[in-house]
């Protein structure tokens, strides 16, 4: 049995740092790598590139509306021929600085405000699966199990992949409870780690309300923008290496 | 006989246009297409990239400064490093856009400020050089001849290509007269379209102070970011071709 | 009787030229003078606000969203407390520019996708009110009739205007028609004059089903960002004054 | 016997944290604010005003070149004009948020590449001199003795007040060691709170090459940047008190 893990890397722009890219890429298999719309200079990318090429962690295009001042997390109601551009460019540009760092752009997983947009929002979801045909109509996707992304991007012909969160609690019915509500978010290690072995060998996992609730999931989201988020990362890694399970990227690259 | 006409092209950002991409398409061999760092946003940059690909035109990555306000035309003092990866950023960026259109990034040539400091400025040069063998070393460079950009170019082994420009007057030594002074630029479509045809020959040309002068080129720069530019442009061409001389972008392709 | 006639002026932005703004401020009595976030270089700003203070016309701060790709016309969900603070530094950062050229902001008119959003959204309406009261609580609004922005606006106690549009149809309901139908947009310069002398005499015009419909309106908005636009406003400024009708700021200032 | 105590502030942007302007706001008199261009945006120069306006500390604007990958610290060739514009921009932007804050921009200083820059280059300083008089004539600025910058200020009527560093090493010429020279920062918190009490005093320090020095100043300069600045930074504040010195901003205000 196999698992991937994936983080948001490159989130830095210029003089400001965020994350710990050099940790980060220690403990997961997949790098969402940011573009330079919501964040990620040239150089933080580059960096990022090298060290998962060194690492054999596959590298993902985390693309994101064009917003610094926002990092990417507000809707922006950018029409469909426009963001497939926008994504385009991102893709683009991060497979130059890949490619310069000896690997390539392996898969497509939107950012923040676009990511959560897309779940619904039928235009834009068209608009990015659009862009990523356009860019190789074999770039695998990652995304909420779903999602209007997830179900157009498997209409297009599009290898489609899910993911889980693994500090996030769900509902009864397999939907995020808003990070607003009581209980969203969890903090516990230990127990974060408990529900990825679940989620790694398709167990179920226990719902907000007590109920019994299976996930499908190729990839397991773990966050890294805290030093006590990669605490946890790491964590988790242990703790799916001692029970056995062999991590390794969804897109076949050896983690 | 042949010979290739290249101008800036993609120049608009958003709302704003500048030039007219769709006119001096049907005129020029190679595209220089602006790249989002002093100008071309994804969706003026992609039309532009579709024509070009439809017309048989060269696609070129015209690489900036990080400089919308100044549109690239002020110096920026960027550690060498920075700008290879900013360089880098920009390529990709492109052929992410251009591969979509059906076509990719064919050559590069720099814009503005930093065309004009990697005439001397050997450590910006080297980054600009650097960024494009990181890319691929086979990719071919277009320059001012004598300029450090393509000498360093040259000794890394990428293919150097050579540009004079239409509408400039030259000094006796062969560098350009200065804008500000006197008769920098030439105005008279027969004059520019009579001196591209010899340059285009290898014949003398006329310096400023009235010296034969023998300027090697293997591409014409036109302009086209006012109306009477492209209509100069387009006499330029059929001034060529009414001579006789073929046009064909530098790096191949059929005009 | 008098009336006010505004536009929108300092568009451009660094190398981007878009409208004449010296032919536009011989017509206008009051500038709605872009900030920076969705166009208008300091520069730009700084011309407009020079010629302004010359030719005694009223500058107003146009704020809009942090989106120059966008040119301010994508909504944006910017939490209200931020979106207060960015109109708060667009206001002022025009005032430097417009103190510096013998004036000074005489009043507020959000532009494009905010000033469309704020007719409905109450959190966005309430933080541009929320901004100007924090820069003055004498500051005066200019807004559509009807709208959530000019209704706050008045609860807050500040002095409100309402504008009406030169060249757009209106409903029998006096909302405007929405540019995607047919006749949703005046052109000739002869109705749209004639509409204008009826919206400063208060007298009815006529919706686009027929029905006559009084629109009450302290200003007209007319458009400048192209070469015919231009001329449509001088026709309408010659015809008022022709009619007898005197232009003048809705804040006080001589035009 | 008094001095002032002056640090950057406000200089996140978005997402992206930097230095701890809580910490740092009950150490300073005044506090070099962001405006924007380099760092800064309007939410978190807000923050920074109310807090300074709270504790009585002057605020004043921290200009740059505009220049967020760079974060202002590379040189631009920004033509003077344009760069006068930029200033007066930033300055009155900043002055929006901090009247909404109660408070008011009482001084100005240039930030990173922008200040080092104005030493020496005779346009840039004239510009920034020239964006500061059309403000207002009378406000302050803070740099460097012996800059262009401060003599030129000077020569236009302007006030000026001139800074030492608290934790770099000068020259027996009175200029700062360069950075990438041995021993060009100090570390020792108590040997930079030393330092400062003599500066403080007006005695002479000790230049790199072991010379007495006199440095005149009415403000020290402090570091923020890293959680270790901080330490010091108090640590100077309190050593200054404990030797019976008053701090207070160089404007007048009570710290």
């Amino acid at each position: 049995m196999r698992i991937d893990l994936n983080a948001d890397l490159a989130e830095g722009f210029g003089r400001w740092e965020l994350g710990d890219d050099d940790a980060l890429l220690t403990v997961v298999t997949s790098a969402n790598v940011a573009c330079g719309f919501h964040a990620g200079d040239p150089t933080v990318i580059r960096g990022a590139c090298r060290q998962a090429a060194a690492g054999r962690v596959a590298v993902g295009a985390q693309v994101g509306y064009r917003d610094l001042a926002g990092f990417g997390r507000r809707f922006i109601d950018v029409p469909p021929g426009e963001l497939a551009d926008d994504v385009l460019y991102q893709i683009g540009a991060l497979d130059g600085l890949a490619r310069a760092s000896g690997t390539r752009v392996r898969y497509v997983k939107p950012h923040g405000a676009l990511y959560n947009a897309i779940v619904h929002h039928e235009e834009q979801a068209g608009a990015v699966v659009a862009a990523v045909r356009a860019w190789d109509p074999g770039t695998p996707v990652l995304g909420l199990p779903g999602s209007r992304w997830l179900a157009l991007a498997e209409a297009a012909g599009l290898p489609v992949y899910r993911e889980a969160f693994a500090d996030r609690a769900y509902t009864p019915f397999g939907t995020l409870v808003p990070r607003r509500e009581r209980g969203a978010v969890l903090h516990d290690p230990e127990e974060i780690a408990e529900r990825c072995v679940r989620l790694a060998r398709g167990e179920p996992i226990t719902a907000i309300d007590g109920t019994p609730l299976v996930v499908h999931a190729d990839s397991l989201c773990v966050h890294g923008d805290t030093p006590g988020a990669v605490v946890v990362a790491l964590a988790v890694r242990e703790r799916l290496e001692a029970e056995g399970l062999t991590l390794r990227a969804f897109t076949g690259e050896e983690g």
